[in-house]
């Protein structure tokens, strides 16, 4: 048994890795900038379909608004990332969580991780939804109901490299990410060349309109803001993933400060560019999608059929620039549909090496600290798998109503994180002395200041217009999250203090004496050797102690007793309801209320049978009332073990171990 | 937790009862007869469907043959009751699985008490189903899916009376099958009564065919003989349940041999008058009833409603004799119904005391033999009720279909008793040394040897004309259950003489020198008190050791331990793949190797934790070291375990003793 499932473990995860093989050499920046902005930078994958179908519900004259609300969320970005570029200075080891929680206490650090944890539940599932929308624009076949499957088998995929700790990615992702960027940098430069050119032709949902859309032709100016704000809302999920690089710092090269920096606004600028380009030509080109399909018309007013359901923006571009089904548009979607997995890997990174911190804390359960087999945080990579698959399945893998959940705990957690940087430099204000100093300072402050206003109202913004959507069961998952942290990290507190050495401690004190009770169910010889064990030990009393479930086994074992000549006594403890636990326990404590200050130790044979499966022929007796004994106080339990061979030989002992 | 776990418990089950209230006075003539009769009795609710539906299958005409079909059963069951008769006399406390094993060898017993046991399950399964059948026909409303509600409630409801041992069966079981009998031989004599006025009407379904039925008007005689056989062994679930008094001798009043045999004789002679009487009526009345009502026509050959579907002959009876909706037809119907759920109560007495008996022999699981609280072998009950209720939903409480894998195992079990006790009286006919002794022998023979061949042709007819049908899956289950049987018994030998107690033995032998190892995770105060009681144990030579899985923390136990000034050395023990275990067996390995004669006893420190699910946020590190130690020769492990209370009292502690 146990060496099917070894080969099945070394088969799926790999060879077990050394505690000292860990050491991983420092990135250079050029190593860093793919893997730390891959998540970011994938956000261009649903950021603007985001946006286009807030738009496309209010009517199709409403795209105009497309490349404003672009660039809002953009500058909201790069403000972000400026006040990021500032706090890395000032907590070069940190992420958001030790923003949070050194600046403004454990209680926001445990808001603001709760809301990480969360975000990076979303990336995952977000992820590889996305993942399966582009890989239906190159497969047209994959129907929507495919989708949740093809999802639910990059999830897996992606589980599994985790757990394996794949080092493939080290040489992948620079390629694929550069990749990326250079194909859709060349969509929207040609696609530019083409608008100055004139030659810039229409998407091919161009005109399509999405059934009760509200109204097509003017519309007032309050109304018009409205509908900005919501796009914007909606759109505000390019902000997730920017906080990668500074959260990674300890595995940079040093300076990391500067690396970090460097990274930060290398990734933002790009991000930021290609996003206002995608935005700028999705709207000439006429780029409709919808969050469902079956309510869209296509230019004629007719139905659109299930095929036809409209690829990503992204993917649609590429179609309208490059030409449908060209190498360079296929190339785009192929690119942007991987590094969709690689960001989907990048949170199987980030969300166990967090709630392992948060372990360490004692703000979750310790088994998330553990390491396993290949270095990897196990339970942490297998709980955000189940979040996550329990997510994409909920939710049938459809990105739009995923991401509405999605943004309310970034803006949370951003603005927790600022609001420390804003503390921080104000302190730093007060502290500094030169005024070129102080003018600098003064410069961090006010950017931390202004990103924090900025994503403060976003935050707002989001919570009013998706409220009803979805925020609010995001925001509650944070609450409750929060809830249970703050409680677990009671009980490890209350633990710890009951479980700290203490000078006065009756824990050292020897015991005067030691008086062993030595359980028989039969006579058999588990049972002598417990007895030649027990008396082994030197006790200071000893008594063999055998329950009386069954009067005609009780009998059997007197007689074999007094047949044996042992020279222990043995006492015969009554059970009337033929349970054997429940009267060792009382005659346990009726010796022990008479001499309290002894310690007794309770010896319990057992015999073990292998494989596992043959203990469903026995009675667990001596596991129950070992279990049982755990909980009385001033009782020690010694299991005497028997190995039952049955002439197998003991072959499959020695490969277990 | 356990609070209110015991009070659910206390309130299905009812409170413990105590080994010596268990003696329960011996039953007399007529209490004996309606308790163990009833599970024989009550096969008239199905066996008169199963011929009736067997003959519609082949045409409206083969009807005719009813009676004569009727009669062969009964001849055949008055046969095995009449061999069953002369058995007790000869093995007195026996029931079928004693017969075959002592007369035959364990394994005729083996194979006998799978049969037997197979045919308790299918005992409670088809008495709930024809349950739902007749409930079925009280309520004309439930459909034909609500039946597999219904026979589940009254499976479930049945499996909880069995374990809460329920007594209310000593008063109502006598009334009730007393009602049963004088109703259904009112419902046969009124019958005859009209019948010979000419007064005896024809059955709402009198006229009705099968769609596809065979040829409806002469059809050749060997034709007719294969179908009479077919209609026969569908008939045969009649001599189900005609065992239970014999196996129920120990509990009637003695001289228990005269009772048991006074008992058979009644119930067998009325079973079969019933049977004869209702196979004339169903004949006279033209009753029809079809395994798949969907493909009957009516008299005018239109397909059947849902809500038509015909009911079981005896309720189609009571309406035609005594008016449909009459009092006495509806009493007729519940009486029967009520003795099916007895019967499967039946079912639940005679399956856990098999069960039980087997496992003393060896052949089934020791938990089998465990009385519950209330004094029930709760393991069998729970067996019996999981294996029912699976049939019951894969058969969607068909009666019918389940019949059809049932009889099998009756007919070979009878079969092989009647074999062990055809050798017994050809034994005892060649010790009998008198003439009129030998006389009476000789008769006791004769009927034994008939019964034996009736009983063995009846199975080879089942199971050349139900082969197809089920018998063959009903057979590999018994061949099957025989072959697990034996390993289980092989198994309990094996262990047993490896444990078995022997004067040279080493399991006597005091060891030379203990050496106690402590295993230290942090410096705590269970740490600590697991040091002070392994030093109270005075041992040959103690260490502590610490498994090195993560090296901050193997540092920080080395500090502590220094500065407590511990007078105990403290081993380090590599652990380079962070694996707690596996290092420590190693470890111990090396020091058994270094001086193989020493007794090893690891000591273990735990901590408690209460409620059971907070142990979630706690390694079970030291569980996984005590399962992997019980597999090492010459080690015993000492738990020290320390309750953590957290401040709220143990108050919980004494409730659950």
């Amino acid at each position: 048994m146990a060496t099917l499932s070894s080969l099945l473990r070394r088969g799926l995860l790999g060879r077990p890795v050394a505690s000292h093989d860990v050491a991983e050499p420092r990135m250079s920046r050029w190593q860093a900038l793919p893997v730390t902005s891959s998540n970011a930078l994938s956000s261009l994958a649903y950021a603007p379909d985001e946006i286009v179908l807030t738009l496309v519900a209010a009517g199709t004259a409403a795209l105009a608004l497309g490349p404003l609300v672009g660039w809002g969320v953009v500058v909201v970005m790069l403000l972000i990332v400026a006040s990021f570029r500032a706090a890395v200075a000032a907590v070069p080891q940190g992420g958001i969580y030790q923003m949070a929680r050194t600046k403004l206490g454990p209680r926001a650090g445990v808001v603001a991780s709760a809301a990480l944890l969360l975000d990076f539940v979303f990336t995952a599932a977000v992820s590889v939804a996305a993942f399966a929308h582009f890989a239906a624009a190159l497969l047209p076949g994959l129907g929507l109901e495919s989708r949740v499957l093809v999802a639910c088998a990059a999830l897996v995929g992606v589980l599994l490299a985790s757990l394996r700790s794949a080092r493939l990615s080290r040489w992948a992702l620079p390629v694929l990410v550069s990749a990326f960027v250079a194909l859709t940098a060349l969509l929207v430069a040609a696609g530019l060349w083409q608008e100055g050119q004139g030659l810039l032709g229409r998407a091919a949902t161009s005109g399509w309109t999405q059934e009760g859309a509200g109204i097509g032709g003017t519309v007032g100016a309050v109304a018009t803001a409205l509908l900005a704000l919501r796009a914007f809302s909606a759109g505000s999920v390019l902000l997730t993933g920017v906080e990668v690089p500074v959260s990674s710092s300890s595995a940079m090269a040093r300076p990391a400060v500067a690396t970090v920096r460097w990274v930060l606004a290398v990734m933002a600028l790009t991000l930021g560019a290609l996003t206002l380009g995608v935005m700028h030509l999705a709207q000439r080109t006429g780029v409709v999608v919808a969050l469902d399909p079956a309510r869209l018309r296509d230019a004629a007013g007719r139905p659109v059929a299930e095929a036809d359901t409209p690829a990503p923006v992204i993917a649609q571009l590429a179609d309208t620039v490059f030409g449908p089904g060209s190498v360079l548009s296929l190339a785009t979607i192929a690119a942007t549909a991987l590094l969709l997995l690689f960001a989907a890997r990048s949170a199987f990174r980030s969300f166990p090496a967090l709630a392992s911190r948060l372990a360490e804390d004692g703000y979750l359960p310790r088994q998330l600290r553990v390491r396993g087999d290949r270095l990897v945080h196990t339970w942490g990579v297998l709980a955000l798998g189940a979040a996550a698959l329990a997510l994409v399945l909920l939710f049938r893998a459809q990105t739009a109503l995923l991401v509405q959940l999605y943004v309310i705990g970034v803006l949370l957690a951003f603005t927790l994180a600022q609001a420390g940087m804003l503390r921080l430099w104000r302190r730093r204000l007060a502290q500094t002395p030169g005024a070129r100093a102080r003018a600098a300072v003064r410069l961090r402050l006010t950017i931390t200041a202004v990103a924090w206003v900025v994503t403060a109202l976003a935050g707002v913004v989001v919570l009013v217009t998706r409220f009803a959507q979805g925020a609010w069961v995001a925001l509650l998952a944070i609450v409750l999250g929060s809830l249970v942290m703050g409680r677990i990290h009671r009980h490890y507190e209350d633990v710890g203090r009951e479980l700290a050495p203490d000078p006065e401690d009756d824990a050292r004190a020897l015991p005067s004496r030691v008086h062993v009770v030595v359980v028989v169910s039969t006579l058999n010889r588990p049972a002598l050797r417990a007895l030649a064990y027990a008396r082994a030990t030197r006790p200071s009393s000893l008594e063999a102690v055998v329950v009386d479930a069954d009067r005609a086994v009780t009998e059997d074992v007197i007689d074999a007793w007094s047949r044996a000549g042992l020279p222990v006594p043995l006492t015969v403890v009554a059970a009337p309801y033929r349970d054997t636990v429940v009267p060792l326990v009382r005659h346990l404590r009726e010796r022990r209320r008479r001499s309290p200050r002894d310690l007794t130790m309770v010896f319990i044979p057992e015999y073990v049978v292998r494989p596992g499966w043959r203990t469903l022929m026995h009675n667990r007796t001596a596991t129950r009332q070992k279990r049982r004994l755990q909980r009385e106080a001033g009782v020690m339990i010694g299991s005497v073990p028997w190995q039952i061979h049955e002439g197998q030989g003991d072959g499959d002992r020695s490969t277990t171990v």
